[in-house]
């Protein structure tokens, strides 16, 4: 019996399900039940059992997607397209402090353009560094189409370390894309301006002095920043330049840039004239740019590139003449250009055209070799013959966008925007093997690693930006629709629907989720911006409050602080109306996901404090007053407690001899009672511990996450001991009882980890020592 | 045979997943095969059965959840658990242009503070209004801790319309809780602070002159907005209050505020002392504030409250003479106050007792009309003893925190944090039914409706803060995580882990999904924040830009514009530096989820104009250039050539007389050629209209709103063909080929909607007319 048939006699016998085992709680259910009583078909269930990952689960792949306009990227995991983060990268976002703590001002700061602080950012394409022309996991790139600029994220801590902005362009649709090892990440213009000229040049001069162009961003691995210094701009024509590939392999070295409007076509409705969409859309073909990246590094290393505003920049005329920019026409207003896993080809896909064209890199190499051009385009750039560079076209449908690859040789899946489809077919032979219906408007569509040398098969998700009826309505704004497509088989099975809440993702990117190995803590007293021990950091009962004024009068207020749970350091804050002041907190906890924030009433900050992360705050105390600040996270039972008050002073206040008074008086009675509580809690962690220790929970990572959290926090409890202990020694009663309840407070928060760490092991079924 | 028996009979005879008639497609996967490779048991299936929601089904309750410090709302679905929406709230959002377009800035400008913008918001509790105590789906309110404010976000559109400042307040945890028919929006203060006084008071002075208080918000239905002058603050004792609710039936007229740190202690680390976290966790008792709303009410109306920093304000002793405030005794720092949907008994979880604490109303009630006190507190307030006033106590276990209602009779549900647990229990017996481990640190949790008359049962969600290693690791900072857990037998059962990718959700409300009605689109011309039609909206074709200099020579350019596929008019905007610039622009799509956006180069603007709306932005053009502008939202094939520039000329320029040159020139030739492809393209129209009208299309709601669409774009079509034919008939080929061009756009669009409405109707089964 061969395989498949073996399948179907599966099928036909179906599937038992017992439950037996998994207890009464379930048996009250049976799948059928369900089935029915939610409406669900045998197909619907096998989506079901295709997506779903249960509790603790891992997904297979992570997905970065761009976050539109939100001006963050989206982290989501597949098969279940849950979604695991918004990175904050060119827009503030108070949750992770993203442009609210300085340091992280200090990145987006590296975005100010024209002098000008940008709050927003559109992101269109993210892109994952590689070596060798497969993903290395360990940085991203994302653009901003608005304003032209690149972002850089670290994948050890998911966080953004750095903003550069194109010197040249104005508007910058077509980027990241890199190279294969990284050495650059490609920058493409999109509607033509003047490059080397920031100030007015009339639109009649359009075709004179505009312009667009291809920068080359200079990536340093090493140091994990762009380096401007080493980077490099192609001037190209006033075409619209869209979307880029690298070259890989065979064509390692080149770039591929393609464009729209070649017409060349400005507006004119306000002059009776038809919109930019039906003048940028006129003529059959368009132009595929071709650059040799390789060739231009040789020159920059040379000393034959000029600088113009800080960065190398190769006017057209040098592009041509040093042979580094060549075009070939490729059918009506293409969106992606996309080469094939083994370098050979690149697929172009025209959206007003049907087909896409698989261009033949070996032919168009051999037409730059042998000279065969059939003319120049207006400004001199040679272009190749069509039919000299083509390999095939391969008619698919309306509207064809954007190609991703599988890891089968020579299968390609193309989105269709006009008939909302996704064709699958093969590109060596020109053949369509199958199309499948999806809802509505697919833009990009992304496979699993589809754009290295090593695409990965299995999913497809088709990033739809209209959902129009998929999902409940939420008023006229609507989500947008990811749909995951199971590739595994001949056929395209859709088997997910995910809203996307925030932002309009236009491409995305997936990784192997085991390839991903993000750090869950920073060194102790940690800039993560910088990636540098911070100059503020501070310790455990180093903590201090310092006031210093100049010869000027003008005075500083500098806090280095901390915070644990559940207590910031200091929790009071005294400074003199003008002062300016500076807060610095260092999380000092070690313990996964135990993070703090900070919020001051009436000063516009909440601070993202991660464990071993220094996180500062600067303002003008410009107003006297009382202000409370308090930890924002959900940090510990007594998180609500973890409170201070920042008391702003008038100029030249006195203090009068008022001394605090007391709110609850305790006796020793209290202090007592209290003592009993603590040896009793301490006996239930005693028996915890022994529970813990008598198995093998060493096995089990999380689990020796929680004892060693559990361990300091005791320690802790320890050092109140005694502080309750020598209080009571002096009869300070008062003392002695508050410092006895912290005692307890710790021990509850030691008791808390210990229960945790004792569930897990049942859950996990860890076994008892030897 | 009874339904028990039954239903284990299935169980074990098993269900048969034929998946014959799903096809060949389908077939290649068995559900054992597939459960196998992912290793899904038989409970991991039914759980992903119970929670699966197939392309274009819908959820069964939909969430609003606190965004926490990302100061947004959250919404998603239940059982999908599928995020739908984030809300902007207190935070701009640049993906929904708030905080960009000068309307939504507008509602960001109420919530100044101090005289200054907060760009972030600390939300903690979402409340969903209700008429005679249940969801009636018109508003959600939501506070924010840090800067004491309360936000009205309309259900008609999803939209923020409306943001008010406590007057008092320095800190406000405690809010938003409605009474029963959304009389008030009720918000209370946490840490202490002056009143009335914003300037400097020193903390020795803390239990003089530092208060609590509590504001009933008056909120006028009719037009969906706070009316800060009939709404009126009590003064309360120096305690951190903290959670509240609205009484209901039995206990209509009535507020219930709990609070913690009654100890009233003040810091200490800088002292050598505890912190916070002993200091207001020593006593075994806190305070349960008891209001008397309505009464408090008639004071106002009867002109017997006295106006403070423009609110109505209580003093203390004006409330305790008046009996509008009283004081039960409360287990050890409370978090949760929570009436039953009878409205007979308030739920007390004490976090730092083991028992959730059930008050009688009745037995209350008693207490104040008979005067059964056991003294005052330190501010005068009379305090009813505990024991007079509990129904009974039920040991749950450790951190009890928040309670939530089933649809079955005394069944509550609270969450115990220390333990990681809920606790399922009936509060008039005062016995435990059933407890569940969850993953880990659960704050509040949220039943189905589980705070109205009548909570829907079936679901219970578990808001957790830490996720740990329930997720892909995506770096220190985690996402948050949220279970779901099927009540509806006798049986908690964990069904499915959410990540939570941007924001702490503190408390969330869940709606049935059917109760929502949210319109797809406005009236033309429509202000959203105000809901008002826009004085600056525009139509097709009467679309100005006006430039006008005042005396002192100061000029304005104001744009008043529109936005349809695929372009902006106008497509070219002139002003000269220094001008004071107004964009309108309205989009005059009738489309559901036809939105389009506009951002502009260099100048922070992105809006986001849904069908209908009028969105505008204004700026000094503080610099001479050329700034590309384009349409955001990826809404038509060509969305790319939706484009323009802004061109700010220097001032005193004059523009010498070059006139435009084409890029590219047409001929008669390209005009015949481009109308041959519209008739050829009409003839694939009149194909697919025959189609879709030869069947009962009006049947299905998106086909007929797709075809009225495609009949508008239709209409555009034949407009351009017009343009065409007068440009031919003159012989100005260059326009005829264009305008015959954007013929064909207009008709690529309309074929792209047949075609999907025959997608659409082929999917649904839609029949043949007779």
């Amino acid at each position: 019996m061969n395989k498949r048939a073996q399948r179907l006699t599966t099928l036909a016998t179906g599937v038992v399900l017992g439950l037996g085992a998994a207890g009464a709680a379930w048996s009250e259910d049976t799948l059928k039940d369900v089935m029915d009583r939610r409406g669900l078909t045998e197909k619907d269930l096998l989506a079901a059992a295709k997506t779903y990952v249960p509790t603790g689960g891992r997904d297979e792949f992570v997905v970065f997607a761009s976050g539109g306009q939100s001006g963050q990227v989206i982290v989501y995991g597949i098969p279940s397209m849950r979604l695991l983060k918004y990175i904050g990268v060119f827009t503030p976002e108070p949750w992770q402090g993203y442009g609210f703590d300085d340091e992280s001002k200090a990145v987006l700061e590296q975005g100010r353009t024209r002098g000008k602080d940008l709050v927003y950012g559109d992101t269109h394409h993210p892109a994952m560094s590689e070596t060798d022309g497969a993903y290395d996991a360990k940085f991203v790139f994302i653009n901003d189409k608005a304003n032209p600029r690149i972002a850089v994220i670290d994948l050890h801590d998911f966080e953004t370390k750095q903003i550069v902005v194109n010197p040249f362009f104005k508007s910058a649709h077509g980027g990241a894309f890199v190279t294969p090892n990284t050495e650059y990440v490609m920058e493409a213009a999109q509607y033509a301006a003047p490059l080397l000229e920031d100030g007015f040049v009339p639109l009649e001069e359009f075709n004179d002095k505009y312009r667009g162009g291809l920068t080359y961003w200079s990536f340093n691995k090493e140091k994990g920043r762009i380096d401007p210094e080493n980077s490099f701009t192609l001037e190209l024509g006033p075409y619209s330049q869209d979307l880029s590939d690298a070259g890989k392999k065979d064509s390692y070295g080149w770039g591929f840039t393609n464009s729209f409007c070649t017409e060349r076509y400005v507006g004119g409705i306000e002059r009776g004239r038809p919109p930019f969409e039906a003048g940028c859309s006129s003529k059959d073909t368009d132009y595929l740019h071709v650059t040799n990246w390789k060739k231009a590094e040789e020159l920059v290393k040379a000393g034959k590139v000029k600088k113009e505003k800080g960065m190398y920049f190769i006017p057209l005329e040098q592009a041509i003449a040093e042979g580094l920019l060549y075009l070939v026409p490729e059918p009506k207003s293409p969106h992606g250009v996309d080469v094939t896993p083994d370098g050979k080809y690149i697929i172009v896909a025209g959206k007003l055209d049907s087909h896409v064209s698989v261009y033949s890199v070996e032919k168009i190499m051999k037409a730059i070799e042998e000279g065969n051009f059939e003319g120049k385009d207006p400004y001199g750039v040679p272009i190749i013959p069509m039919q000299d560079a083509l390999h095939t076209q391969v008619n698919l449908g309306l509207g064809p966008l954007h190609t991703q690859f599988d890891s089968k040789p020579c299968v390609a899946y193309t989105s269709l925007y006009v008939d909302s489809q996704v064709a699958k077919y093969d590109y060596c032979e020109g053949k369509v093997l199958d199309k499948l219906s999806i809802h509505y408007n697919i833009g990009h569509l992304m496979t699993m690693e589809g754009d290295t040398i090593n695409p990965q098969g299995k999913y497809l998700v088709a990033l739809n930006k209209l959902s129009i009826d998929r999902h409940q309505p939420v008023g006229p704004l609507h989500p947008q629709n990811h749909q995951l497509i199971d590739i595994s088989g001949d056929k395209m099975q859709l088997i997910y629907d995910m809203p996307l809440p925030l932002g309009e993702p236009h491409y995305a990117a997936a990784i192997r989720a085991e390839l991903l190995q993000p750090a869950v803590r920073y060194k102790s007293g940690w800039n993560s911006r910088t990636d540098e021990q911070h100059p503020n950091r501070t310790r455990a009962g180093r903590e201090t409050t310092e006031r210093t004024c100049d010869a000027d009068g003008k005075c500083t207020t500098r806090v280095m602080g901390t915070v644990i749970r559940s207590h910031i350091t200091p929790e009071i804050i005294e400074a003199e109306v003008g002062d300016q002041v500076h807060l610095h907190l260092t999380n000092l906890e070690r313990a996964q996901d135990q993070v703090h924030g900070f919020a001051l009433y009436g000063q516009n900050v909440n601070l993202s404090i991660e464990p071993g992360k220094t996180a500062s705050f600067s303002f003008v105390a410009d107003e006297e007053g009382v202000f409370p600040y308090y930890c924002t996270e959900f940090c510990s039972a007594l998180h609500l407690e973890m409170q201070g008050y920042l008391l702003v002073r008038p100029k030249g206040y006195q203090a009068t001899e008022v001394s605090m008074v007391e709110g609850t008086l305790y006796s020793q009675a209290d202090y007592d009672t209290q003592v009993k509580t603590n040896l009793e809690t301490q006996a239930v962690i005693d028996q915890v511990v022994a529970y813990i220790t008598a198995r093998n929970f060493q096995d089990f990572p999380t689990a020796v996450a929680l004892v060693e959290d559990a361990t300091d926090q005791l320690g802790f409890a320890q050092e109140s001991k005694k502080k309750s202990e020598d209080a009571a020694a002096k009869a300070d009663w008062q003392n002695a009882m508050l410092w006895a309840n912290q005692w307890w407070q710790y021990q509850v928060k030691a008791a808390d980890l210990g229960l945790r760490a004792k569930n897990l092991l049942d859950e996990e079924g860890a076994t008892v020592n030897k």
